[in-house]
């Protein structure tokens, strides 16, 4: 690891020589949709540092009024460009920009396509002066899309090379967005299978922008990575695992993973089509609490159902906690994965900011069999004993990463019949019932708990995602958010010798080196019981306030 | 059929030695809990008429005062009841024995518990008189409830001998019915394997009360016969491919069956459990259209989503259609199967009435696949290609009757591994799509259509659902009300010789012969796009007056 160069780090997944013949066209084919205006100097790319954040800043390649522009968060774009301060082919062009740096230094974009961006962008500005008023409530905000979610003539993929396409139509999302005035200018990189709490793809690896010997976290890790990098203030992640919440506490965001099925999904890419065991659940990811709120009332008030049936138009409701003590409950750990030092102080640290703040009440969470739930969520994912996913890798020669194998491998994952596909439903249905019952016996508005076991991990090891796959399981809304602490490998050390609570915990603990970690930003994750999703948002922001204040 | 004694035509499903031994048990169970004072005499049951809906009234086991109170619609009760004009005592007194009278005539029944309903009702006459109010919307109002629904304490069943049970818990539906007040006093009969548009079980085959020779419908059968004999004012009926519809059309009463998982379902009796590609939906089946508001606005009133996770918080919104023109879409047929001459005379009256209206828009509704779509709900209703009852059945000895054998026979239904279960609800869903777009693109708010290809069939017939369950694959909630019409064999003849629009067409024309269904109730449907419960309840009111006018 220690002597990796950064193109061996940041390279994409390989295979047999007609999978390599395909993967350098796509890959060339990206290459060349990056501009040389905007291509850093080889010399810098041969051996950049470890936190490449702040590179966009130093390399000369953005004015100052485009890295001004790229410190905003979506909220103020908007604000700037409803109020006549900014236009929307300024804003594109400088995200835009930005994004391409960051590319080149975390691998984060699958397709590039900033002109297609300014084209929108020129229009709306001309409806702006021409009819003085914006066209819908994200008007000129260019937004950041994952690879699943198809746009009209940009290039997607369901998480393998086989899968990569031109996409000849919208996906509900993009209709929606493109709607409120949204502007699309790059699609966003994401793992193999879709099912890695990392990102790696036939694109590259995508590298943490604070530390690019950790993961920027997956599957929305593209994402994150280009958000933190300011290359986006806002993008569209997905999570039926995790896949918004983990990068974007891995990369110091924050990320909104809605109830399923209330934003829409129908139209993205994916490789087990029919597969209704579980659901993933399209949201925001960003650098404010407030953006948040500004895409999920944006999107529930494009009122989603009316072009999906599958979608369920349950209003978003914002409670006003000013009028009542928000209940608290703190999980410092699920029973079954001990967090790393630095999780262990951020969480002691909220523990006792709440309880020394009179705006809220702090319980002590007990967990409910985190372990079974785990088991359950797993053994869905891959009802097919992950014969889908070996036939993709096989027909087209690309190499299966180890965190594939790891996932579609006993003894969680098994081949089922129509009638174990049942019993398994059964299960779940079963645990989401006991678990229902056990969050009223509770009596606490949210949870605080963390969203991974630990920071940003190593590459190649992320291999427990209980603490995000719970809630999935469960369908509780969760929102993650930067803490405030990065680790500190002088203080975030283990105190004591540990005996581990099981072989996951086992396999985490070996995972601690306090060097490796340093920097990583540490973050906190808010979830609340299923549909409550506006008071997730309304509890974030009174707990970060009290947390930083 | 002529010569088929009245014992015959009522007896119930049969077996083996072990199995008759058990179901003679059962049987005889609930034939003790009817009392001697409540038994019609023999002579009476050896041959009763045809049409059995007044003997209730002739036989002279009512005093005037209880047939009074049943001729009340739940609305009524519980207004006279909140009024102090009527003891819940007094109301379940005269349902319950109105029921039992009704048991001997169409066997509605599988449990008689009228002294348990006593004593409920004598605890909520003393709450009223002590406190001067009610306990909640429903307070003292007597329920009937369907076998698969249970009820602490009392007989349920999902279809099969080998399931009957003594519940030994309230399933979501009763405890939120029982916290509004409501009482019980019997659980009501249902077919083998829950999935027949009739309704023969171990317990007895329900007839129809307007025409003994006719079914009361299915599975809800029990309910629709009971309630027609105003054994009931209101029951809970479950609906997974007609199973409310079918049986309130075919004993002219109403019916609704809202949007899969607003109202409770948790807890309710099945033996696939987990087998999630459909759902049922519990819903309302009574003797006026305001009673199934009542019921409806109650019962989500109480919030189900609460206690079930996997309930829906979706608001009941009923729009006020005085201030629009209600657009009406007029399906006259499926296009696979020809209704019966008395359904299409009821719809060309229905059509000539709206189009006469100022109050309504009429659109000649086109449908869209409808044969593919009813292949489709088909071949989820059984992903194990009926293994499962097969098991069941064999295990315990009961003979499969032949609408059992042809719900799970191919060419349908066949056996699925997990991939061939996704792919299917992939075809679900795609084909839940395409009919969302091509809804929209009819411009109509509701469509009124046939709710089975004609009348009430001649027992062991039923075998299209293509009328309900397209709208249960597409998740969109309807309703059934009486046309007001009876079958009339003197001008319900075909006009000309046919041309079988298909197989299952040519088979439904072969069952028709106009005598057959003599005073036979004619019912019409009205459905909605998925989640637009309020706008079907707020159509129907308008569009039954106007063809009631």
């Amino acid at each position: 690891m220690a002597t990796e160069s950064f193109k061996e780090k940041i390279k994409g997944v390989g295979g047999n020589a007609s999978y390599e013949a395909k993967a350098r066209i796509f890959r060339e084919q990206l290459e060349a949709k990056i501009p040389a205006s905007l291509r850093l100097p080889p010399a810098l790319l041969e051996d950049p540092p470890l936190n490449v954040t702040h590179i966009p800043e130093t390399c000369g390649l953005l004015t100052p009024q485009e890295l001004a522009i790229t410190e905003l968060d979506a909220t103020a774009v908007c604000q700037k460009i409803a109020g006549g301060e900014l236009t929307a082919v300024e804003a594109v062009t400088a995200f835009g920009k930005r994004a391409a740096i960051a590319h080149q230094l975390t691998a984060c974009l699958m397709d590039f396509f900033l002109d297609e961006g300014i084209k929108q962008a020129q229009q709306l500005d001309e409806y702006f002066r021409n009819e003085g008023k914006v066209i819908g409530p994200l008007h000129g905000l260019p937004i950041s899309i994952k690879g699943m979610l198809p746009i009209n003539g940009t290039v997607g993929s369901a998480g393998f090379l086989a899968t990569i396409e031109t996409s000849t139509e919208d996906c509900d999302m993009i209709r929606i967005l493109r709607s409120l005035g949204a502007v699309f200018y790059v699609k966003t990189n994401q793992p193999q299978s879709l099912m890695h709490l990392e990102s790696k793809s036939t694109y590259g690896r995508v590298l943490n922008p604070h530390n690019t010997n950790l993961t920027a976290g997956g599957s929305s890790g593209g994402e994150s990575a280009l958000v933190a990098m300011k290359g986006s203030c806002i993008g569209v992640g997905t999570d039926g695992g995790g896949s918004i919440r983990c990068p974007c506490a891995h990369c110091g965001i924050y990320g909104f993973r809605p109830s399923c099925r209330t934003t829409p999904l129908h139209g993205v890419l994916w490789y087990q089509p029919g597969q209704d065991g579980f659901y993933s659940s399209a949201g925001p990811m960003c650098r404010s609490a407030r953006d948040m709120r500004l895409f999920l009332e944006a999107v529930l008030g494009a009122n989603p159902a009316l072009l999906d049936p599958d979608a369920f138009p349950i209003p978003l409701q914002v409670p006003d906690l000013s009028k009542r003590k928000l209940r608290v409950g703190i999980m410092m750990h699920d029973g079954v994965v001990m967090p790393h030092p630095p999780m262990i102080r951020a969480l002691k640290m909220a523990k006792a900011k709440l309880e020394a703040s009179s705006e809220v009440e702090v319980v002590d969470y007990t967990t409910y069999d985190h372990d079974r739930g785990y088991s359950i969520v797993r053994e869905i994912y891959y009802e097919d004993g992950g014969a889908t996913v070996r036939r993709i890798l096989t027909e087209s020669g690309e190499e299966m990463l180890p965190l594939t194998e790891w996932v579609i491998s006993p003894p969680h994952v098994r081949d089922h019949d129509a009638t174990q596909v049942w019993k398994l439903r059964d299960k779940r249905d079963a645990f989401r019932r006991e678990y229902s019952d056990h969050w009223w016996s509770q009596n606490v508005d949210v949870v605080l708990c963390p969203p991974f076991p630990g920071t940003a991990s190593r590459h190649d090891t992320a291999k427990y995602w209980g603490y995000t796959a719970i809630w999935n399981l469960l369908d509780y809304p969760g929102t993650v958010f930067p803490s405030g602490f990065v680790a500190d490998p002088t203080i975030d050390v283990y105190q004591e010798s540990l005996s581990p609570a099981s072989a996951a915990d086992e396999y985490n603990i070996s995972l601690y080196e306090p060097a490796i970690f340093k920097g990583a930003p540490v973050s906190l994750q808010i979830v609340s019981r299923i549909f409550n999703d506006g008071l997730v948002l309304a509890a974030q922001e009174v707990i970060e306030r009290i947390l930083k204040s």
